[in-house]
């Protein structure tokens, strides 16, 4: 990552990685410069403050926020920026990811949270760029490119039909 | 209305709208142009299919879709345009806003849905604003003012712990 | 298949085929010609109108449609058809498959989509030729002989119980 | 109903009634002759037993059951006939429908029942027309006819935004 | 099992034996007569009336009935019998036994069903027991030294701690 | 009630009383003796130990316990003593009943509770009966008739139909 | 209040109070001084920071937290004090309490919150009053006296029985 | 442990050691003497009695209490004893842990448990030492040392990044 960042992404544990991985992916394929960082908002929330509060003035557009469990980590950020915040449920050894899917979705108003599926880590990075692309023509550009590529890829897939029938 | 809006909201029915009226409110408030329809992806496929595809074309830059139950329409518009879509789940005569949750929420990779909370029509409003701010400063700048306004008209309701104490 | 197709199976993924594989193999033990295809919802939502208006003049007669997560193949697809629909929620990841039951059941008023149980590929194939019975008395008599067989095969397997006892 | 009954209308208890209605009036809106019993699997199993028995011989095409909690006449209906069987999950006292879900949708592999929405009389009665309507092409127009007709009552609510912009 | 069976253990399915057996062993281990029956509601339901028709003049004293997904066995047994009819619950692939419990546990008023827990093979038996008891007195002096019993073993495991401090 | 008790009724308190009053009436109706007692196990532990362990001795048979939230009256008094111990969860505030039914039907190996519906009065008291009839030729009797009229009369609401048609 | 406050208790609005109350009304009760704070873990995030830094160094020992929805107020709380923090979920008008039971229950490792029933404020003040009565004798006296008032008082609402007999 | 234990464990089963060993190393590592018993509140009812009876009396200030499925043993703990007692929800073979929660969370008022996450056995033991903190400014101290370290370590965490990106 050569550019000054734009999209932050924050993660409660290293052990959310694997998952966030598919996020780094996708905006490395969009050209969309993006930090990673790993701050608890249960064990570093000074950090965390420290972290939200510049983010404006550091450059960042969108922040992507990840956490399992009672995941407090997205709407904390939410309540501290004014920038757009996105959250991806992480689903942990209980409940299926429903308790992060609830700490995360539920945001009181005021204070939204732009939440996507369970594990949605490749969705939380598209929306990312889609939110980006409101005020970048170039980049609107390349998701409407990468959909009509994404669609045929999928219809390409017909080709497997031979073998189940 | 008098500008060109650059925000679409979306229902399936009219009985949504006194929820959704508090989006509009939040929209007037910060003079982002919008216009309103009601289009059932299950009733009006044919209009709906017009009404995203000629999105970009006409200058919106950000939708918001509500809808109840099996809740197809945020998902649906997605699967259309390559602009951020916006997905309220509303609460209906069973399941507690459960089912319009995971209709919305789950959606698979590719297709993402900015999911809010539960009949959370005034968070999808600023959170199309804060959309809308990653490329408008002034935006920003009254994005950033609202939450200050917010915080110290939530914390002056302090004033009522007297009547319980 | 040799004849003309009177069942569309359609799905949202090829990943979906080992599940539905066996309402292929039903739809071929009752001799009933049915044509497979993955479209997806929300990838290929032009090709997807295309099926599902050419769909009665194709001779189509019944509809299954089969898809997990935030699952709307078969709800759109009933918005898009006079003809019935049969939805068959699969399992993913998370959630265990209520949010494919949610979303293919809770079917707001004037559009059903016919839910069978998750995973359900056997009954949704069966939930077809019995709807095609109705105006087909042959294969109400192959259902009828299929019943009694079933029945027959199931209580055969009290030979089993000698293991246990 | 002056005509022999091609759908046969089943509920437990005369408390479902309210809610069924609303199948009834479908089923005249197309002219469909049908006849409606109150049986309940569990208080009159032999009149059940006999009733669908003799559904064949007696005309009958498609079953629409209804019931609620452990719901379990729309599954008992189905086991005893080779006709198709639709299931409507009736809204109780507690647990909001989702017992009465789980008690029609997950049926066992061999005996379908097609499931619809919670509280959902007005799609069962749509749907039986449906599945009449692959034998029937005069009740397949009058479905077309329908559907188009619904989505335009559906799109002229847009008269009543102007009250709430 | 040589003496006259007054319990009935029924299975909708063979594939059910394996989390059953451990109600045998505790009949067994108590010497109450039993019999075992593979019976599908939904397959057999002419085998199923007819078994549970008779059951009382055959001498059966209570049933226990088990069954996973749509569990309509304990149900439909409980209305064709006078008989206390116990239900277990059992846990399939998809929704880890919910949908059995709510199928079996929610029956309407005048028709219970004597609910264990999701795979509760072991306590149906002991319940079974119990419930014979009422009549039996030898039986309750077995139950009560079979609690004493399970007390000691159960406290016994406070050997076990030394591994782990 | 003139004769000796041989059903316990327990509730852990009075504000159950509406509820559980339908299975006073059915026991009324059958004429079984029974005594109702107010005894929490949270609050009253010395009083619900002394009552348990002398159940026997005093001639109770059958034990019936309703609680609501985390219903552990069930439970605890199945751990005390050796009769069959009822269960009925009752719906509270929140959660819909859900919170009782799991803590009264998920016992653990040994000590079962036989559960009945939510709020599911009527069929404890129906449970009770059944149970002592395996020991009383002349209950089981009065519930054989019990069961046809109760038949009948549900058959007889066929009547109601004319109104809906 | 004449005291220095012990108790800490915080609301994220003042639509908490009336529910919260219960909890002032038990503190008086035992006497244990306290302080009421309206601050939202999102609007006023600084507020909170310097509430719950200076928490010890006031003097405080415990801190009730209640909040709906995400209810990320415990949480937060929690990973910004060694105090011991109890967490009240509150019930809101979507999902019944449980997305405030998974948020504030669902700490991870390292950051524990004392989690009470939905609406339990009354508890919470009582586990607060029980935390402190660890450290003082006194206390935990008047404990002791209230739980044998809390038991007799319930028992006598057995004199409520011959209403209903 | 030479020390007079303070801390007092309890577990239904000794299925539960592996979970539970992580609070053993918290209250070593904090040097809080603690003991550790299996005692099912179901089937040990008389020695449960004895040991929460004579808790106090023989020093203990806290009790921790794990179970599964209906896990009853944390709240019948804290009906017998005034200390406040930890309940720790297990996740068992079904149900995912949800069972032990609503069985330990929702206690009726007047008898709290401090529950904490599902298989949260390392948070049993942090808020024991919080717990016992409030009387103990050393312990206290300990407990700030413990959560500063522990925010540096998690921090320290981004030092993997570099293998993601």
């Amino acid at each position: 990552m050569s550019d000054k960042p734009i999209v932050g992404i924050l993660m409660g544990s290293d052990s959310d990685l694997p998952v966030m991985k598919k996020a780094f992916d996708v905006l490395k394929e969009f050209e969309v410069p993006f930090e990673v960082k790993i701050i608890s908002a249960h064990r570093n929330p000074d950090i965390h403050a420290e972290y939200t509060k510049t983010a404006v003035a550091r450059g960042l557009k969108v922040i992507i926020a990840a956490a399992g469990m009672a995941a407090h980590l997205p709407g904390v950020t939410a309540g501290s920026t004014p920038l757009p915040v996105i959250g991806v449920p992480l689903k942990s050894k209980s409940l299926d990811g429903v308790d992060a899917v609830y700490s995360i979705l539920q945001m009181p108003p005021g204070v939204p949270v732009a939440t996507v599926a369970i594990d949605g880590a490749k969705n939380s990075a598209l929306l990312a760029i889609q939110i980006l692309s409101t005020g970048d023509d170039s980049l609107l550009k390349k998701m409407i490119d990468y959909k009509e590529k994404m669609g045929e890829e999928s219809y390409a897939k017909n080709e497997k039909l031979k073998e189940y029938l």
